[in-house]
C-alpha cells in the first residue's frame, strides 16, 4: 500500500505565503556570504521597517524587491540584512531593515503594512513568500537584539540566520511557533464549528486556533484548543495542509477535529460567536466577502478557508 | 467520505512525552494562579536544576513528583515555578527550578539528565510527558531572564507562561521549534534512506531530519531539508505522528516523503554515512540496539523508529 495519496497538488500548496523556491543552502551559512551576497550585481532585496515593506510601483501593481542602488535612497541597514538564499543564477535574495521615514517617501515607492499586503493581494506566488520569509526573520533579529540568559548584545552571524551574544556567547536561532488551526467536523450530523473573534472582520467566521504548547503532540493541541474554546470534545485529529503565517513568525498547523459531542460552551473571552454550520450554510459562507452581509469566510489565501472549503467539497 | 482514517491508537500517541493529560486551563492563567497552586496541599511538582531533573527513588524505580516539604530542601526557587496544569481533584502540577547541588543529595533523590531518563525509561507515560512540559518551559523562562528588545530584566506572569520586560513591557511567549523529521521512501525498489549523524550511538542510523525555516510549510521543509542533507529530491510528502521533544523545546513532525530520484549526495558535514536500505536490512535494523552489532534504530520511544516500524509493516 502507498504512503502517499492523490496525484494533484498538495494542499499547502494552495495557501498565501507558500511557494517560496529559494535556494536556502541552509547548510552553508558561513560569515562571508553576506558580503559576498551584497557584492553580488544580481541581488536584490525585500526592505522593510517596523512590519511594514517598501514596494515599487510597477505599472498598476507592485513589485517588493528592490536593487542595490535604489535602497541607498531607503537608508538600509546593511549590517542587519539577512540572507534569504538564492534564485536562479545565484541571485542571493536578502531581506534589508531600512530607516527612511514611510511619509517621505518618492512616489513611486510606498510602505504597505504586511497584513494588508496579503489582504489586497499587493504581491503574490513566489514574491509574497519570500516576503513571508523576510519578515519572519526580521521581526525575530529586531527582537533578539540582546541576550535573554545575561542582557549583553547580541550580534549577527551566518548570514543573519544567526545571532551569538557578544557577552556570554548563547547562539540565537529564528524562531517559528506552531499554531493548530482546526476545522471539527460532526460527520453524523453533517456540519462543521465555526467561531467569530472580536477582532474578525464584520460578520467573519474562521475555525479555531490556537498556539501548540510545549509538551504537548499536534493532535494533543487540537484537542485541547477545541475543547478550551468552544467546550466541544475533539476525537480523530487529521493533518490537511500548513501555512508560513510572518504576523510576526508562526506555523499554521491545519487539521481537521472529528467532533465527539455536540453542545457548545464557547470561551467568551476568546469568541463571541461559536456555532455549528450546515453544509448549505458554509458553501454560502464561503461564497460572501466580508461586507456583502452575512456570515462569510476568510479569504481564500488563508488555510482557514481551503479547511473549511475542501470539507464543503469533499466531506 | 470521511475525513478520518482508522479506529486504533493514533499514531503520535505511541511516542515517548506524548500522553500529558493535564487540564493546562490555558485560557484561564492570570497572575494569582501560581500562589493558589502553591498553598494547595495537593500540589506536586517536578525539580530541574540545569536540565538535570531531580529524581525520588521509589524501590527499585523512580518518580519524578515532588511534595511542598520535600521541594523546601532542593532550594526552590517558587518565584520562579510554573504551572503546568491540573491533575485529576484539581492537584495542581509545577516546574520547579532548584539551586541544590546535586552532589550533596540524600541518598533518596538522584539528579539525571533529562536525555538519560528518556533513554534510559527512567520516567514513562504521563511523567515523563509531564517532564517535557516542566523542562521546555523552564529552558525558556532561563533563556528569558532579559528583555531582546530593550536588554532590561523580564519577570514572570501567568503562573510563569508568560515573561514581561519591566523596562518596554515586551511579552515573551514559550518557544516551540517545529523541526521535520522524515523516512524518504523509493516505493519502486522498496527502499528507505537513512542517515548516521557523528552525534549518535554507535551503529545507528535514523531519518534525516532538520529544523523548519521562516517561510515555509512543512511539506516544503521535508523537501529542502531531504535534498540538502542526502541530494535525494522528494516529491509528495504524507504526515504521519509528531512528538515533543524538550531537549531543549522542539516539536517534531514526522513525515513520508516520496523519494524521486535515488543518487545519493550527502552533506557530509552532517552525515557521515547516508544509504537506502531495503526492507529486510531494515527490519533487521529494528530488532537491534545499540552495542550489538551491526546497524541498529533509535529506540521505540523515538519517533524515527516509530516511521521506521511503519514503514516495514505497512509501506
Amino acid at each position: 500500500m502507498s504512503l502517499f495519496s492523490g496525484n494533484g497538488r498538495e494542499p499547502s500548496s494552495f495557501v498565501a505565503f507558500a511557494g517560496n523556491a529559494l535556494d536556502r543552502r541552509s547548510e552553508h551559512r558561513d560569515d562571508s556570504v553576506l558580503a559576498e551576497a551584497l557584492e553580488s550585481g544580481a541581488m536584490r532585496a525585500y526592505a522593510i521597517r517596523q512590519g511594514r515593506t517598501y514596494l515599487v510601483r510597477n505599472g498598476s501593481g507592485f513589485e517588493g524587491l528592490h536593487r542595490r542602488e535604489a535602497l541607498e535612497a531607503l537608508q538600509p541597514d546593511f549590517d542587519n540584512a539577512i540572507l534569504l538564499g538564492y534564485a536562479e543564477n545565484d541571485a542571493p535574495r536578502l531581506a534589508v531593515p531600512v530607516a527612511r521615514d514611510p511619509d517621505s517617501l518618492p512616489d513611486t515607492i510606498k510602505a504597505i503594512d504586511n497584513r494588508s499586503i496579503y489582504v489586497q493581494g499587493l504581491l503574490q506566488g513566489a514574491e509574497l513568500s519570500q516576503l513571508a520569509q523576510a519578515a519572519s526573520l526580521l521581526t525575530w533579529a529586531q527582537s533578539h537584539r540582546f541576550c535573554g540568559r545575561c542582557g549583553a548584545t547580541t550580534v549577527p552571524k551566518a548570514g543573519g540566520y544567526r545571532r551569538e551574544c557578544a557577552g556570554c556567547g548563547n547562539q540565537l536561532f529564528p524562531r517559528t511557533d506552531p499554531v493548530v488551526i482546526m476545522l471539527a467536523v460532526d460527520e453524523k450530523t453533517d456540519r462543521c464549528l465555526l467561531g467569530r473573534s472580536p477582532h474578525f472582520a464584520q460578520d467573519m467566521y474562521s475555525c479555531l486556533a490556537g498556539f501548540l504548547e510545549p509538551g504537548e503532540t499536534m493532535e494533543e493541541a487540537v484537542r485541547r484548543e477545541t475543547l478550551e474554546e468552544s467546550g466541544i470534545h475533539v476525537g480523530r485529529v487529521s493533518y490537511y495542509a500548513s501555512q508560513p503565517w510572518p504576523m510576526p513568525h508562526s506555523l499554521m498547523i491545519g487539521c481537521y477535529g472529528e467532533a465527539l459531542t455536540d453542545r457548545i460552551d464557547a470561551d467568551t473571552r476568546e469568541l463571541e460567536d461559536c456555532r455549528w454550520f450546515d453544509r448549505a450554510e458554509t458553501a454560502d459562507l464561503l461564497s460572501r466577502r466580508a461586507g456583502e452581509g452575512g456570515p462569510c469566510s476568510p479569504p481564500p489565501g488563508a488555510i482557514a478557508h481551503h479547511l473549511i472549503r475542501h470539507w464543503v467539497d469533499n466531506g
